[in-house]
């Protein structure tokens, strides 16, 4: 009798449920008796709060799969050597042979030790990592689950907001999710059609940021477009590592005598439009922080994504019982666009960040290459939104004419 | 030789350019030989910056008219009566028989100024204005074009929060857009499909916020569903008629003794989180603004807004070349769900703010009716998105039990 623990850890997204899925149906296929589901992630595998996820029907899985989510919860708990004895300790007690941790590289990490607990003690346990995360940082991978559909809501996001300030010039500032890599922000270029589309300037945590370069870049955008659209990663930092916010809020508090209160809340997007108006003097500058709702927008999702992340968890089971290998399941790109599944070293992805590939940044520092577009459209999925301009002759005019000649 | 003049006002949404198509459609079907557009509302006329609309191709101004924005570009301009009468001497010298104004109250206000200026000066003018504006908030009308959007897109970011918070519990506030009329903030009531779904709490600016018995309900909330979920509008005011980012700034200040550099630019929704941080010592609270991407979202579009929005258009024109009549579109709902059109006198609808019905709005003061449910429903649309939930029969505890017997 075989029986399998299947988690969910970090920060839901719009697929990970297809994964969760992607793990049962497959572990009923090759007759894995028992199939538990931990809620919340190590903290109910420490409370032993787990679901019965072997007679759940296959229609009700297949619905909750397409739910964005984390159906069994999630956790933000980073548990400690004692935790993960503990954590080792229960699954022993539940004779769970295959241990399925969908996350990110936090989530890696756990499984890494409790891993390595379970060899200490002679316990023969198989430890799957699933990959998942919107800021695709997990390195081994060419990308992962999750993150296509995060950056197809951040390019239909910009493809608003571009016309919108298209309607209504001025400058525009949004901070996009990323605190080390950029790529969630970068897949802003994707929204442009055509010449002169914004984002005009895109700011990666890959590149220290300069804000009296920012300024000046701005003021250049306005000159040329009469508008500026910003996009920004919230992990930028300036040239000695120190986030933006931080440096921006600590001059303000210099400026004002101070307001320990407030620090830490006031957004970045609001520091930087307040830094634009101040230095620039332009009247019409607004931030957006595209905060929670670009993780799990539950109408914008890509569906190679979740093909993809159906099949991470069908490739998890594959390499489990199969093969009895542990180890992080990861995408390698074969051609653009085909992908095959791999099975690296839990430690190759533990601890681990992935950021922008050199390629993929452009040489100006403020915008993304020709390499990042062809590597990101085809994760964006088929039926994006199409575009279209008005474009029309003009009228002659009159009474300015007369008053003219 | 008939003309006529276009202008869009305001805030973009995602089918003002519907009523666009709507009016140039049945102008050319009604044989009127000049359409013009006037590029970025008043300010375009003021400037004769018109373009000839005649003559562009039927798919184009289909394919515009599935985009969102404001495809002849719009303004903030609020014109005073000088500009009004440059307004009309301009038509005058186009020979501009039909004025159609796309627009909310502000436009309708401009419009009616504009009329009565040429009905002083003997100019045959004909003036409608076709209602736009995804607050809700024009008299006279069951509802707007660009609400029911601008609402599908609430209701599906919410349904997109909720599975969020669900999956990682805590405290989350979000401000929706709507300074006096609390419809779009009232919209996200429709995301909750099952007991205990959020938002918990809802606060309009229909009624007076009270930090005090916020925090209350806050920790209410926090007790019973271990999670509490706000949706609040930007423009909720205090018992005094103050905007509370404005009182809760001000509290901040005094503390910190003071930092107005800062003043107006801290979003409410941190303001709130810090405050419940304070207050209630809870460690989970995070805080969303769902800014401009709400308005002009391309892939969120409801099907029955985009059909009105092009029926004003097409409505517009009737009133005014059958009819030769001056006035507002308005919509009313004459079943559930059927509407008619009709036209109402410009002055009902300028300067005018319509608020949230009284039997809309739940005793509590801090949610919605199912009245307003029935209201809202229609109007989102068809293919809204369909959430599931995982339910799986929970497993024996093995270790815990042990340890408490």
């Amino acid at each position: 009798m075989r029986k399998a623990l299947i988690a969910q850890g970090g920060g839901p997204t719009a697929v990970i449920n297809q994964s969760l899925a992607g793990i049962v149906i497959e572990a009923r296929k090759l007759d894995v008796e028992y199939i538990y589901g931990a809620r919340h992630g190590v903290r109910g595998i420490i409370n032993e709060d787990f679901v019965d996820l072997s007679r759940v029907h296959i229609p009700t899985l297949e619905a909750v799969a397409r739910t964005p989510g984390a159906a069994l919860g999630s956790t933000r708990d980073k548990p400690d050597l004692q935790d993960c004895e503990r954590i080792c300790r229960v699954l022993q007690a539940h004779d769970i042979d295959y241990f399925f941790y969908i996350g990110g590289n936090d989530s890696a990490d756990t499984l890494q030790i409790v891993y390595e607990e379970a060899r200490r003690s002679n316990y023969d346990l198989v430890c799957i990592h699933v990959p998942k995360t919107i800021d695709n940082d997990l390195v081994g991978n060419d990308h992962t689950p999750g993150y296509g559909s995060a950056a197809r809501f951040v390019v239909q996001a910009y493809m608003g907001l571009n016309l919108d300030n298209i309607a209504l010039p001025g400058v525009h500032v949004a901070v996009i999710m990323g605190r080390n890599a950029g790529f969630l922000t970068a897949a802003s270029a994707l929204a442009r059609k055509v010449p002169g589309d914004g984002p005009h300037l895109i700011y990666l945590p890959e590149r220290r940021f300069s804000i009296t370069s920012f300024l000046t870049r701005v003021d250049e955008c306005m000159r040329t477009h009469d508008r500026c659209m910003v996009a920004v990663s919230e992990g930028i930092q300036d040239g000695s590592g120190l986030p933006i916010s931080g440096v921006l809020q600590k001059s303000s508090e210099r400026d004002a005598h101070g307001n320990l209160q407030l620090s830490g809340t006031v957004a970045l997007s609001d520091l930087l439009c307040a830094e634009i108006k101040r230095q620039l003097g332009i009247k019409r500058v607004r931030g957006d922080t595209l905060g929670y709702i670009q993780r799990c927008f539950p109408n914008c999702v890509s569906d190679v994504d979740s093909r993809e992340a159906l099949r991470v968890g069908v490739m998890a089971v594959r390499y489990a019982i199969k093969h009895g290998k542990s180890g992080s399941v990861a995408i390698k790109r074969t051609k653009n666009y085909h992908v095959s599944y791999d099975l690296q070293p839990l430690e190759v992805v533990a601890q681990q960040t992935r950021t922008m590939d050199e390629e993929f940044v452009a040489e100006s520092g403020n915008d993304v290459t020709d390499a990042f577009r062809d590597y990101l459209d085809p994760l964006l999925g088929s039926k994006l939104s199409q575009i279209y301009r008005l474009s029309a002759p003009a009228v002659r005019k009159i009474l300015t004419q007369s008053s003219a000649t």
